[in-house]
């Protein structure tokens, strides 16, 4: 055998090696770096956090117990759709409550608790959010109902429930927002965010949002935490109800947790790529044009839009 | 055993209760509501709709199918490639038959049909769609060349198929777009909705597109469902070819099916962020700048661009 | 039995019929077509290539060894955590042998090498990847307290690294880079479109970012294969560092591979939706607002807004 | 680089024929021969048949609805039992139609019947499965006393459930026996060999079975289609209740379907290796030891023993 | 249409209706029967038993840790053994960890204890049944080598440990009579049913076993809970140790708990289909021959075989 | 807090230690004891070995491909038989290359071979193992009928194919047979023992079996690596075809490879139990009775029966 057969042999046989003790050690000092940093001790970091995975699957469950006959199992009949409804929901909250400890534990590091404490606060969250399931249900029907009538498109609202993106964001929207209410913020945020991947719309669960709501095709559209939306909204996709830049206090560090994102009352539509940006109040049936850029409030039933983006068109012919 | 003890022992051996009795009920109420509103009766309810996840691997399937050493199996050999496709496509084709079957069945809600002909009418779609196959692959390969020749970043038209998620968009969209042809809107509308969630493209299945197609990034990017795009087309990110708003009836409902999205003749370019709106035409050759808002047509050979976007440049140094 | 009952009996019975051969013979004759235009015999086209879904397998490991108590499995213990460092990075590294044996074999279809050279360098390569992981977490690490410090809205930073997208891209894309940077582009590209498909942002995994990089909501961002990005940069949603339009040859075919995108230098903040386009500079301390569309270069320390958006707000009360 | 180094690489790098347009027409051949000797058209050949992996979930679903706490799902709680016992049935009974729809039409292949007809069948023979399993776990549940009070090894009736390969089998045996007796003998079959496959306990699903029974062990058990068990019977491993050989019709073909299998009186106990073949009966009270080979009669109240098996006891101390 | 086909597409597009209340109240009626006729409450029914399919992840995850290279997963490198081998066991602990959890809380409801003393015992319980594993190894390893020994038909150790039911059987027993030994008795049992569904053997978890220890074949064995084997004994297919029959009490009822099965010393062979029957001892050295029927003790070296079973053999040519 | 509740707290946040360093190098040494007995250096150790649950699936997917409207998928139609057949042998065919390559290097650890010697081998051996596939189901045709017609219980060749682990055992056998004959004994092995654990019949791959075979029932029949089977022989269960015991040579091993098992002629049958050992011959058209205990040859034509085991049947009435 030729010596370029015989490292070829060798090398098809041998195991390559990663010198994976050097890698390990290597990680591990940077996570020893990161923790100590952190001022997290040994002990600190073992606590579990909520898993996206674990709510992806409650938050299937729970769009299925809301919608069964649209969300639900394909081969679901009428007959049994209770008996499915509770046992989907049983298997749900149960699932969901094992999260809701995880977070409170969490949480508790910084204001400890008893064991027994958290234990009765995690069963109450879980309580009181299986019993707002009815209102976010009848909610949400004005949401379908609204994106049936708000797109010329829609055959059926059953076409709207099955396809429509802007209305599975808001499906978990109003479920994340719950939550959020009732002090488990982490797994909220994980909820709004599995919608935030799967539409590219992007409400923070802290965003107060009326009845009758609909996003139409919502790629890019961003709702920021303290954002309060009227009823009978409509947005497109694209749009940004934001916060003002430089919110910063004495020494230079961002401000966090007041009113900053802008209020939208009630029957205001806001077309595509619209940015409204800061504690302003968009007035009543007011309509923002498309690319809008807005920073200051507007009174009720104002129409803004782009006065005059001068264009400039050249006809030299080169593409014919 | 203290007071404390004694509660946290019950609440860890316990279970805790949901009320489920009481949600259930609620929300067999909130559906009850619903139906009646929609003046459904309990026997409307039972219909089947077509299934998201049956309709994802159904695609999933066909894009093998089509494109069999790229985004079929990774062991399979050029040998059994006419196994595979074939294969494929008779489960693709027997899963796809049953929903069509179940949106024919829906859809005969209104017009009722004899099962025998919504029978014939079901095969005869999947027949069809089998039969348009390998034209669909052909105006594909015409899409692949245009992605390869249009970005620069791109190294092979492998690169091209494996990774742009435009071009997966748009396989998915020539799917869907026979689809809706052939009489199955909710199905084709689900297709489109798989690639819009996985890409952040929305093309409406009703949209005609020629050939050589090409989609840079994507992201954002709305396609109305009566626009109708010329050959060798190209656009980029968070570009809307869109309804004008308020097209409305004499009762102020939103009228439902004209045309009404813009017509983009050959070799048009259109960058990222443009923003078109209305039944307008776009002459064969134009090219339409970056951010434009353009509501009105424009001739053949026409390159629109920003006139004069003043931009304040303040150079105070702070940020230094 | 009447006439209809013999049809709907007999359709209900027999099987549909999908002609399936010339169905099968229209795909392969379309392959057969392709594949001579691109002058590719039958051998070439068995090679295999890259795998996505292998991918996404390597890099959710490779996140779950770079953050083992936040993106590894739900029951890890402090304990064990080398042991899962340790047996992951092994499953993974190996795994991506094969990847990148793939890649080189179909890099070598226009450079042939011996199988030696071609496994030598394979594993040289992985080895390599394995040797810089740990500066990467390092890395990493202080893009989640960027994002931390940047956001008003977090809380923690495991709430950043368990929920924020753009830390999501972020770890795929400093992943991507490496390997980019290491010879298997295609591999890169296909890490860098997994993230893409989760998050809607798009970053080349040419692109060269600095420390301390926070990219805010992130949908529709797009940042090109030649961006250079300093330290403590901080980016919002459809922000794009992209090259500029018409750069072609002098046989009208679009250049590829020279530097083409925007080189921003430290402590510079983008606004949502800003488009950059060219090889410019924004200069140290900039900040650019929403909407910008800028291809010049500024200084550092500039503010760029726009100047004067006139609005049109027309008050007619219509929507009260 | 050498010969054989020049083969190797072309080994590695080519892809191996396996010759198969000529495999697949040898496999077609082969399956012409045997259709054409069993006399069936391409069109017979077509019919679908139940599936074992769809019956496999069915049976365990049933299980599951049978016991809840007990062979359903590891976090069913009290509270929603019901809950789940209804959704758990709904979709095993859907599906055991569509398996039952299967068996009925491939048994019309000799008796046509209008799909009408088949229809009506199918339902009826599902609706009264249903309604005959609140009495099958009634029956169960004397078995489950009888294994418990049966074996001294079992510490608890939940022991019992969960552990014991006898009442697994016997389970099974229960619901299989019904779908034997509702004329789905097929599917019957399958059921019962699920079982068989777990335990190795082979009862067909023709055999008659008294309340209280048990099997302990049970690998190796065979009880044949016409056998009859009173109640309170026990059997140990490898006891068989069989057919006698050599039961031919005047052609020297086997005899099919009359009984041909023991009758076993209450309150018998049969040991293990057993073996009592044809149409004899053990008489109520009976004993039979074991690896006892039976096939006359015995009366009520008989033990039955080897009267003499003399061994040799040899002893050599070679294996000290 | 015909009255026939009325009723058909009535059918066909109706859902069956399986009278469900009904069905899951009978079931429920059934369970209450049970239920107070065990006298359990609401309360009791509601606890959990430790799981089947837990207990197989386990137990898989088991046999790859103690063999790595055997058992562990295809792509296992030396160079990551230990890592392996650490992530593996602690994932398998701490899971079995929350199934003896379960276990103790069971037996806990006729002899309470405080949720504290209940967590102490489980975690002691774990770390012990931890801490014998590479004595559990040692242990297996001479049962491989006594395989490898015992049957001129094995090739190699690796053949033995991957093909040979008996060593399987063997590997789930020595760890199941650990756990036994621990205080899991149900956890231990369904370890051991694990291997006896898969193999056919069935070896009572309490049944102690010395070292070298090969089962040959096995489909049939049976070894009971207070069997006690020697070193290098060897049992084949259907071997039964068993309990004698008729063990009652004053009441007759079967006695539980005492020692009833036999004594195997050292050195022992028995062949297959031998049954062993009663507290008996079978001295060190001895062979029982197949089929043999022992019901008393043989002293050491003996060598028992059927002494003339008498055979009729009839020639009469018939078969020819 | 008391003492109690206060240890309680801590029990059920901190993380059990199962002090996995120690038990890990417990295991590691372990494992190098082993290895240094059998003389394996690290590298030796390192080689894997074929997988099992690859070989599962290689088995299933060629049962499919062998009949495929019968064990293929559920939803196969005949248009597209050969297409599913050619598919996936392809994809079993490839896997199964892999497999062999696995076990041709892990033998050539003794007798080494060069890379390219391997990989010729291992091609050759799996396109003659293809081309065998036609006449492995002729001759599984003939099994199939064997089985239909002589078990009265069997109402049609479809049941008998579906639901007889006797037909399924000997499915397996077939190819198990001809991979060991083609010298991949391991892989042999391994598929021999899928069908084992799944029916209970154990049929060394070396065993060789004439047409027309049938084993009926099953569970508990050992058939030995050298034993031959001519035509139209008939089992049933629990019948052994073993080696005589005490085969040792001259040091006391057992003797490994020769001839030891028994020759079975044409139109024999064997009834349920029968052992029949060593190298003798069963002449054409014997029968053995049930139970019967075999160790020298019988001319054709004989009926072997138990001539007379007097069983004492005492009736003292005490069962009734």
């Amino acid at each position: 055998m030729s010596d370029e057969a015989t490292v070829s042999a060798h090398l098809l046989s041998a195991q390559p090696n990663w010198d994976l003790d050097r890698v390990v050690a290597g990680l591990r000092e940077a996570r020893d770096t990161w923790r100590s940093a952190q001022r997290r001790g040994r002990d600190f970091g073992g606590r579990e956090l909520p898993s996206r995975s674990a709510l992806n699957e409650i938050a299937a469950a729970l769009c299925g117990a809301l919608f069964p006959m649209r969300l639900g199992p394909a081969d679901l009949r009428q007959e049994s759709e209770d008996f499915y409804v509770g046992h989907t929901l049983d298997a749900a909250l149960n699932s969901l409550l094992a999260q809701v400890r995880l977070e409170l534990k969490y949480a508790a590091r910084e204001a400890p608790s008893s064991p027994t404490e958290l234990e009765l606060r995690a069963v109450e969250i879980v309580r009181s959010f299986a019993s707002l399931l009815p209102a976010v249900r009848r909610l949400l029907d004005t949401d379908v109902t609204a994106a049936f009538n708000g797109d010329p498109a829609a055959r059926t609202v059953d076409e709207v429930l099955l396809c429509y993106p802007g209305v599975l964001a808001v499906i978990h929207h109003r479920l994340a927002h719950q939550l959020y209410r009732l002090g488990v913020p982490l797994i909220a945020r994980i909820v709004s965010e599995i919608a935030h991947s799967e539409t590219g719309i992007d409400i923070h669960p802290g965003a107060t949002i009326g009845e009758s709501f609909f996003i139409d095709h919502g790629t890019g559209v961003v709702i920021g935490e303290t954002a309060v939306i009227g009823n009978r909204v409509r947005l497109y996709q694209a749009v940004t109800l934001g916060a003002k830049r430089f919110e910063q206090d004495a020494d230079g560090n961002l401000l966090k947790g007041a009113p900053r994102h802008p209020v939208v009352e009630d029957d205001v539509v806001i077309y595509a790529g619209a940015t409204i940006l800061g504690r302003i109040t968009i007035g009543k049936g007011s309509s923002i044009g498309g690319n809008i850029w807005l920073t200051r409030s507007v009174p009720p039933g104002s129409h803004v839009t782009q006065a005059n983006t001068r264009q400039e068109v050249i006809n030299d012919g080169a593409g014919i």
